[in-house]
């Protein structure tokens, strides 16, 4: 697969980190962003821009915050090849903290919404593109939404919007082939002037299989991370991604590297990944979030029972 | 997605067992037939039937060989609602040994091969065929098959062969969904009196994903295996079928209580499933014996230096 205006992100660090309120080691965040450089990948997300004023950072690490003095210690001498994206969340981050783009080491920052809040995610997009920021809006848990308040929404991003990108997020890893093409046909179609992101989870081990299925369908912003790394049974792998796009400029071997260096351990003291109760959930179109409940518990390979309560619940 | 026409094949044992010289426990194997007869999966296939003369009872489980005697202390006094396969392969089996199908506890033999071996394929099918079993032709490593071999391979099955079903088998799990329906229509286009099935490897995260294209594209035999156990990075995940498929004779309950009972502490004995060696075998189309031999020396995390090794030495 060759097309010049497929771009990869990197969200390695920043889904990741959802898994351990962001407290990597701090070489740990340089070596993965040095790969991430090295490898020819378009973006890197390395975290958050979280209000100071509501978060704590004796609870997190520096990369919920991404202060441009956090983001330098990560880039360091580095010669800066990819962009740098974070993630700003509507109510959590203060716009008026924001240094122009040409200021700040950030070149794109990326606002997740619900259906619900999209006026919300348009005002901020719009206040973020007028400093000069590349941006998306990243809908979230599509597989929720009723098809006329998505219609409705995607039509608004369209019309009353700078964002650049709006992103397909099946946020528990609910959706199979059939219903991505379907997405993002829909959204192509709508967002004519916009371009489109796939933003997969694992839950079903779709994540990969569907962001192809999303390249055949003119999706051209891909988001993975190294080893699948994610909140829950997490994300796209990276090194497959690399691995089918035949573009030259894309390099695993940086990646790979990585992963020996750092994520063999990592997944160790981190549990994300295909499991059951992840599994039970895709299949259920549910938010992990029992799921996650489940596996910190002394029941956590309770499957049946789990199964059984998720089922019987009704979820309602 | 409903078609009656669809049937599930779990080979948890038989793909399993390569991984520990078929050496389970005997109760596990009990209880993973009586998980899947129980599920409504339409066939489980136990192990091999490898000649006595050949094979060693030390060194391999009673899943090696699946004698009458191995087949009835695992069935016991459960109904047999499931049939019941097993796999011959050229060469390690003697089909003078073969009783008539109404005396066995064996309802289907699956024959492996390679396109070289499509001969005494069809020869050793149609003498199974002859004694009453249903029979298939597993035509391994199709992603190394050059297209007019293939094609010639597939008329010759159709014109000289009594058997069943063909199975499409991505032995190096290398194949990308387009690959899949490409090779689909082929398969369905030449062997217009047969049914086709699908057995995909994992290597990269895609046998899930490939199996649902290959059901899209009319293929009806589905192979799973629970948790995805299998050789190297394993097989579809048997769950995940069930998961997907909305006939109501499915239930997954059954098997998720298996993976409770067995496939937690089974996976902390045996490796599987997607590590960084097998999907770059996968990747670069290779069979994953280098893969199974790094995982099982002291550099098992050395991944750019396997990679490089790979693509240097130009696989020639």
């Amino acid at each position: 697969m060759y097309r010049k205006e497929i771009k990869v992100l990197d969200c390695t660090i920043r889904d990741g980190g959802l898994m351990n309120n962001h407290q990597f080691e701090d070489d740990s965040v340089r070596r993965v962003f040095k790969a991430v450089n090295d490898s020819g990948v378009d973006y890197i997300e390395l975290g958050y821009k979280a209000d100071e004023k509501q978060f704590d950072r004796e609870e997190f690490g520096p990369m919920k915050f991404c202060s441009e003095k956090d983001l330098e210690r990560v880039v360091g001498n580095t010669e800066k090849k990819c962009k740098i994206s974070v993630m700003a969340d509507i109510g959590r981050f203060d716009p008026g903290d924001l240094l122009p783009a040409s200021e700040s080491y950030v070149d794109m920052m990326r606002v997740a919404s619900y259906i619900k809040d999209i006026d919300k995610a348009i005002d901020l997009v719009n206040t973020i593109k007028a400093k000069g920021y590349e941006t998306t809006i990243n809908i979230m848990a599509v597989s929720h939404a009723r098809e006329n308040e998505l219609d409705e929404a995607l039509h608004q991003v369209e019309k009353e919007s700078g964002v650049d990108v709006v992103y397909l997020v099946d946020s528990f890893g609910a959706l199979y082939s059939e219903q991505i093409a379907h997405l993002a046909k829909k959204y192509k179609s709508i967002l004519k002037t916009r371009e489109i992101g796939i933003h997969a989870h694992n839950n079903q081990q779709l994540a990969f299989g569907n962001t192809i299925e999303s390249i055949i369908n003119n999706i051209n912003y891909l988001d993975g991370t190294i080893f699948g790394i994610g909140r829950a049974a997490g994300n796209c792998p990276l090194e497959l991604i690399l691995g089918f796009l035949k573009n030259p400029k894309y390099d695993v071997r940086p990646i790979l590297e990585v992963l020996e260096t750092d994520f063999v351990k990592l997944s160790q003291q981190i549990e994300w990944g295909y499991t059951i109760p992840y599994m039970i959930t895709g299949v259920l179109d549910l938010h992990p979030r029992a799921a996650m409940k489940v596996r910190k518990s002394k029941n956590k390979d309770a499957y049946l029972n789990f199964y059984e309560k998720l089922t019987h619940e009704g979820n309602i």
